[in-house]
């Protein structure tokens, strides 16, 4: 299952507005000692088709028997652009599907499940569902909250500052952390910046990886006034609409107005080993009570050394 | 050797000024498959007993024979206070020396090595050098530069403040990462603020752990006016002296003064999974002229959590 989670990642974020899952076929090995891998899928871009689709069509025939490892309950609902999974799935001969967590999607819920028990497929359950949730979580966040997942990204000195007094922030982290926000840039589908980053730093915000440079998101300001060419204007956070996930960039305005709002889902903390001392702080006023309310927002997710500069991934806890 | 370079940590900051150093004593086993500890011993408050001479007087006749590991090379300088080490290892009959480092002092700097070796004890140098020079920091620090070994220590949320702007600082980080804090005062021979921090928040600078209150440092205020009862007047980072280590707590403006002399040689940073905005920062100015100059200075040296604070230790790099 955990190989299944990792490849629905590939979806992203090209699956939208469709949740990006991946399915893996195996068949037993005769003395029940692990088994073969038959053929994988992954949700393909605009949605379809689907990851079992895909790992069905590549399977063919060596499908009858076998088990499905699904990140997302397959659907039961056909539509236009494609059969419903769970059908296809009973159509292929499937024996077995493990399953990690059900489609909240209402014309599922349930529903590819009890389809492929009354099929005599043997179905097991919640394998793995957290992590299979945090792999989708912008389809997850829109679904459950009505609006894009966002990361917000701040890459600052060890004494928290984005630049120095003067402006100057080329380069604080290193290539390779750079190199891994732009990995980060290529998952999301629009990257949003403040109008002081836009006039002072001019920033492409694209892709610049090797086989990426198509991946590169939209680009929007947050402004209330207009955007220039190629932008699109977002006049406050809570205005955001139309992607699953956006990724804040700063500066340090745009960054506490989305703070201020409660819109940020996770944080990208990239640090270089470096102290700047009375430079620019990394976020302005998010509207902070008092202390004792700062606590218990944010979780460590992961935590890992880029070059010399350290990254830490925080999701911010929510109770419901 | 670890273990011997583990002891001498416990000599820290008492032993001051002399070095603090471990020593274990450790017989062979009949088939070379490891051996047997027979004694142990560190450097005692005030600086004597050496350590070499706290495991002698353990061992008894158990040292004839044996191998002494020490993180530091035996005196060859009798004094008032007591005999040469190197002596009392020949005439315990010790058959064999590892040593992690030389002693830089001119009265030893090698004698220590040559006596053990023309009374025909075998020795072996330089076992993990740079790990027994860093739990001697403070002393290695005072001989080589002739100034006390500084760590500052900053507390801040994960964008860098050390308070909200109307001064909240209680608490931020938890209570793991506050008893660490204390466990590091316990290591240090003075504590420093600075004049605002004092005012402001009136610090014990005690060391509030169970079996280790008398373990207090002394207490300074960098100022260029009076120092109330209780303190020292430090009139500057440049003035210090009079100790091996030095812990700088605060505030901003007296973490800078010694990063601007570079006079810090170990940052201890606490960082509390919270956001504050708009806070203060954790440095003032501290002259750097431009960003280039601000890489390579900092070296990661540790990192773990603590509850769920996490503590990263970076080491100033030094050329020379």
């Amino acid at each position: 299952m955990a190989a299944a989670i990792a490849l629905s990642r590939r979806g992203r974020p090209a699956s939208a507005p469709n949740p990006n899952v991946g399915c893996i076929l195996v068949q037993p090995a005769p003395a029940k000692a692990g088994g073969r891998v038959v053929a994988r899928g992954w949700t393909q871009p605009g949605g379809r088709p689907h990851a079992e689709a895909m790992a069905l069509a590549a399977a063919g025939d060596a499908a009858r028997g076998a088990t499905a490892y699904v990140s997302l309950e397959p659907c039961a609902h056909a539509s236009a652009r494609g059969p419903a999974c769970s059908d296809l799935l009973i159509a292929a001969g499937i024996a077995r599907a493990v399953i990690a967590a059900r489609d909240p999607d209402p014309r599922t819920d349930g529903a590819g499940i009890a389809r492929l028990r009354a099929a005599g497929v043997e179905v097991v359950e919640e394998l793995l569902p957290a992590e299979a949730r945090a792999a989708m979580a912008p389809w997850w966040t829109r679904h459950a909250w009505g609006r894009p997942f966002v990361t917000l990204k701040l890459a600052t000195s060890l004494d928290g500052c984005i630049a120095m007094a003067d402006g100057s922030s080329r380069w604080i982290t290193g290539e390779r952390a750079r190199a891994h926000a732009h990995l980060e840039r290529a998952m999301h589908q629009a990257i949003l910046v403040g109008r002081g980053t836009l006039d002072a730093d001019a920033p492409g915000l694209d892709v610049r990886l090797p086989g990426l440079e198509d991946r590169s998101p939209a680009k929007w300001l947050l402004t209330r006034g207009k955007a220039p060419a190629g932008w699109t204007a977002i006049s406050s956070p809570e205005a955001i609409d139309g992607v699953d996930s956006l990724l804040v960039e700063g500066g340090a305005g745009a960054a506490a107005a989305f703070l201020a709002a409660d819109r940020v889902d996770r944080l990208l903390l990239y640090r270089a080993p470096m102290l700047i001392g009375g430079g620019r702080a990394a976020l302005g006023d998010i509207g902070l009570a008092d202390l004792a309310e700062a606590h218990g927002r944010w979780r460590l997710a992961d935590s890992r050394l880029l070059g010399s500069d350290q990254l830490d991934v925080y999701e911010r806890v929510r109770r419901d």
